[in-house]
């Protein structure tokens, strides 16, 4: 079992993360983790906030000589901004002339939070809702993606609609055929996305898209978006229905929507699926030379709660951004009578950024349950493991069943 | 914090839960837990286990006249059709006649589960991996919902569509549009869809969904669909953003996902606000006399991953039936060639069992997170904490901000 | 990760236990289970339930032919006292005749369980309180005890004193000087002590004894003692200093305190140890011909909360029985006054039984830590990676240290 | 539930700590945790690092304005002497000149870390095993005894003794026979012990124990003890024995243990009670005018694993410091022959520091088991759960048995 918990504020002195229970001996560089920090940033249509921080993991402890030691791994990421907010944010001291934030923005925490704990200022609420938390899960996600790279497995995602506006053909309705060939590695799909500044991977599609996201700056408005998170080359037998709560599909759930604004997911082709007759629905078993293997993925990797070995797919579904730059009703908690919502420093659309942290979330479901299943304290221990199992599998199902 | 783990094969002796955490004093009974099991094994389009079984569960510790005693709750509910399995499940002999399942169907567990956990045999497999399992889970569910119906917390459900047939009106759109009044309870729904033989809320739809199952019927396949559940007299603070394991949409996600053949779930209008415009999307605060207010529910019931206050919305999907009666392609594992896939007794579809699940995995995560957020020992110190809270908050959010 | 819970109350129907996450293909039988359990039951000094209860253990879920289906594994031990408790323990109906128990006695968990929970009847806290529920701890012990056989780990235990009375020659000190040879098998000392109707090594200690326990009982006293649970076979490398909730040495003494009664744990030399030099209190480091190995064993088998390899010394204290035939102040909590306490059906000793359960405990958190360290779904996955490590490890040493 | 996870090596450049799951507007200080911090640092014979450092904590997250915001407080300490272990404990780049250790120490987690962790250089098992961890622990117990004292719950502790030398009279007597009054606060017995080098609380005792740690410190030995944390006000009612993992005392021990060099740990007089009469071991029930008191203490506060309100007694045995400067046999991992062991820069004898944190150790699973019990995610919502429990519970008890 691998375990993180994140701190800081949007406004903060820093973001920290600490991350426990990995194995020892795992190459990994600063520079990797600030890649993955860089992806979370970029996109077109996000707010000015993304041009004052480049975020950057100081790393203070856990790794030494470019390996990790087996010990908790503590990532900080300075917000730069900090300077102009201390007095806004300090730990200690109250300086004049900070104001209360009084009225709530609907589609936020603000107005759940300063009522759960009994604040007196929604900043104390903004503060930690705000999805600037996501980069430390980013950090935490960029070690669990380089421990699953050293099992050959990758995880890419890409940006499916924003505003509705859909591609013409979706990249996964060919992972879903099982037309993707045995050598697919889903980074690539990050390698093309990224290159998009709203990472799509259709040129008709972005172009549209952009233009629904200048009307939406030009009237103040906000748009949200679906967007793919893939991994391939995952081992069959990650997972498990014995018990509901070691079921591989409900814990990517649970990461998927523990994203800021994300409110639907669903793994293959899932809510399709539920309208489809079981014969067209179901992927069936065949073999191919040697091996068993499958016609179609539509299951999205995940048979009974286990992975199959093909890749996983998920899809999750963000909220348009919460804080409009229009007006949009709301109530002054002073005076507690209607008024426009406040308005504050936002982006317009951060779908693209989103599928960043899923891809985060979604490393370190799959470490954690490689872990789990691997057990192992070194990486050459556990890769001892994990190769001793996937070899002998093929030959463990042909000597069981032949007795 | 309240646990439960179930146990239990489809075809062993008794399926068995113990439930720990609850308050003691609460007022529960063998009824009450039976009727429970009861609708979960209704349904039209069930196969011939559900005649067989006539779920109803033993209490074999944890109430003493009809009270809970704050020790941990054990149910069991035996299998009928044991007498017929004995010699097939026993735990201790095996006698002669036993045959190996050796040709895994497709949408199982069947091929993922003997090679994870290198069986000898897909029965080994089949046997937890069976939706049987949920009787169980809604055993353990109905603790939780009596427990929060001490609390004015319903919870409902009913079916919005099998096979892709969908009701001309939608019910959950009153609730987004915040049309359902104060007094909302939300167990009212399934009193009305408990009178459906699918659980439905439309005639018009139920009678070309039960065409659409007769054609599955005499094709030899099934079905899967979309449900929704609901809670209502949720009080506000429930859940947090505070850490990304604290976040009731995420527990929410986890549990509904968590049910056999469930494979989406979206929270509110969470894919239908992912196309939309921020103000389209959000739900505006407004003053409603001395309170504040909503115009809309988009959000489901959640902001900021706490609840609102207004009723929550949870939408799953669920894929057909895996057991097909008509041929579907798989390997026999003992002669690793291609066959028919093995067809087993089964239901040709179990969406509205599902939504009764779901009702069940629902009301344990708002009961779970009940009981973290008001603590308490006892249901009447729960109580005092709960009415504490509910009634200070008003006067605490106007004292805050004044000063 | 393994888990369990359990439930049972001392005069209900029954006591259960689930018991989750063993891999599949691990051998058990009933008769295995129900040694554990008989074993719980013996030993001089025991009151009168014992002799009505013979405890056995029904196998609901998780075995299948004999082996384990990678499922959750339910025991249930029923009470045959229950046929005379029925009308004072139902969970559905008072009958007449029923009367509250209104004085707590001293030393037991009545006045705080009456306190904490808001019960009207002490017998309400009573019935959980007691350490009958041991007997399903034991029953989920076996199991893990049955997995470390299977990795040649075992585990023995005996009584070291009771009411003060000690051994001439204390066992462990020969452990603790390392002077047991290597093929030490700590159930041995289970299978001598199982010989003494008091679960002493000596034969003077036991007569001795025995002769305070007759006094005990004249004066209706009671005698509590301390006990040693030694494990045998550890590999190196269990439980880790990389966190302090990843320690083996902890978890340890937090499964040995849970025992109902004890009030003191110790690892090795752990008391005498503070007292002593440096010098006289760590284990130096020797070759052993080609192996590194130990002068003595005062850590008692964790060095920085890791296992040497050496076997684990655990100590335990267990209070006297609380219930008492002699007067013993309390308070009528109906009238509020002080009145004596109420005497019941109990044990004068039960040390001898304090120590199985110790051993169940152990070997429960050796099982689990044994679980986390290797990982793997099947017995033969487990052992895989097991063997794999054991068999490097030398070499690992030599290498990495070359370089 | 609060959790935290800390982070660092002895040599790195900071410790860390991540704590979560706090109410929001509990007042604290970075001074208040500061002093904490230095507390853990004094003690007469501690060796030249204690000079080196003086512990501080940067406040990163979760405090604004002087109260926490409800969110993940991060704290970081500094190792000042990190400038001169750059090369040697650099994450990313290996300067030439580093040298490898080779030879374990016995009583260290040398030799077992780099077994289990594959390890090429001791150097990466000592960073993380060093009791320099502790210093984030006690960080994380201070929020924790800042929460406790809301409630009016103190926390001191005191050395009972050092190698052998025990004083002539126990403070902890007066609390066995309850006759320290009920205005006790325990924090004065920190008070008293501070101002002693070896924080024991009598002048002879700390007399003849400095000689013989001159004795040590000249023959290069070093020394352990014992030592007693001491809780007051506690209400009665946390804790639970209705799972054998909602132990009070099963939590403490686990506690206690985990903290380095602590070989055992007991409560109340725990083993002393093992050798008595039962008449002699438990605490009669008496009315004292009102209220329902107690004669003794024996039981150090807590009865069936639930605090009864009167003071806790944690009783802990650290063994001697593990590096000796004197010689004492090991293994060249490189050789693969006998050796002395490596000396390195230590303290001779660290009770005074073990029983600080052992403080911190206990006033963390105090105040989780407070929220637990308590719930409430402001410190003024908390305050009125637990206000109201309090005065209701006599008038509880009395209506519960009146009826």
């Amino acid at each position: 079992m691998i375990r993180f918990l994140t701190a800081g504020e949007s406004h903060g002195k820093a973001l920290t993360t600490i991350i426990e229970g990995f194995p020892s001996n795992l190459k990994i560089t600063k520079g990797y983790i600030d890649a993955q920090l860089k992806r979370r940033q970029m996109g077109y249509g996000r707010g000015g906030r993304m041009k004052i921080e480049t975020d950057t993991a100081e790393i203070l402890s856990g790794i030494r000589y470019g390996k990790t030691m087996g010990s908790p791994i503590s990532l900080l990421i300075r917000n730069r901004d900090w300077e102009n907010w201390i007095h806004l944010m300090d730990a200690e001291q109250r300086k004049k002339g900070s104001v209360k934030i009084t009225v709530p923005r609907p589609g936020h925490a603000d107005l759940t939070g300063v009522s759960k704990y009994n604040l007196y200022d929604i900043r104390n609420s903004i503060e930690r809702s705000s999805a600037r938390e996501t980069a430390a899960r980013v950090a935490a996600g960029s070690v669990a993606m380089r421990l699953l790279e050293e099992f050959n497995i990758h995880i890419g995602s890409y940006v499916e609609s924003i505003g509705g506006i859909f591609p013409t053909q979706n990249f996964v309705d060919k992972i879903y055929n099982n037309k993707i060939g045995n050598g697919f590695n889903a980074s690539e799909l990050s390698v093309k996305s990224d290159r998009s500044s709203l990472r799509v991977l259709d040129k008709n599609q972005e172009e549209k898209i952009i233009k629904k996201i200048k009307t939406a700056k030009k009237t103040g408005n906000t748009l949200g978006g679906t967007f793919f998170v893939v991994a391939s080359g995952i081992p069959l037998g990650l997972g498990s229905f014995m018990h509901y709560d070691r079921k591989l599909d409900a814990d990517i759930a649970s990461a998927i929507m523990s994203i800021n604004a994300v409110k639907g997911v669903e793994i293959g082709q899932g809510f399709q699926n539920a309208m489809e007759f079981g014969s067209k629905a179901h992927d069936e078993i065949i073999m191919s030379g040697e091996n068993i293997s499958r016609k179609t993925n539509r299951a999205g990797g995940l048979e009974g709660s286990i992975s199959t070995g093909l890749p996983i797919v998920v899809r999750g579904a963000m909220k348009p951004i919460a804080t409009l730059m229009r007006p949009i009703k709301s109530v002054d908690l002073k005076k507690m009578k209607g008024v426009e919502a406040r308005r504050e420093r936002s982006d317009f659309v951060a779908v693209p950024a989103c599928a960043v942290i899923g891809e985060s979330m979604l490393a370190w479901v799959l470490a954690n349950h490689l872990i789990i299943k691997f057990g192992g304290d070194s990486i050459e221990e556990m890769k001892d493991n994990f190769n001793s199992y996937n070899k002998k599998l093929p030959g463990r199902i042909r000597k069981n069943f032949r007795k």
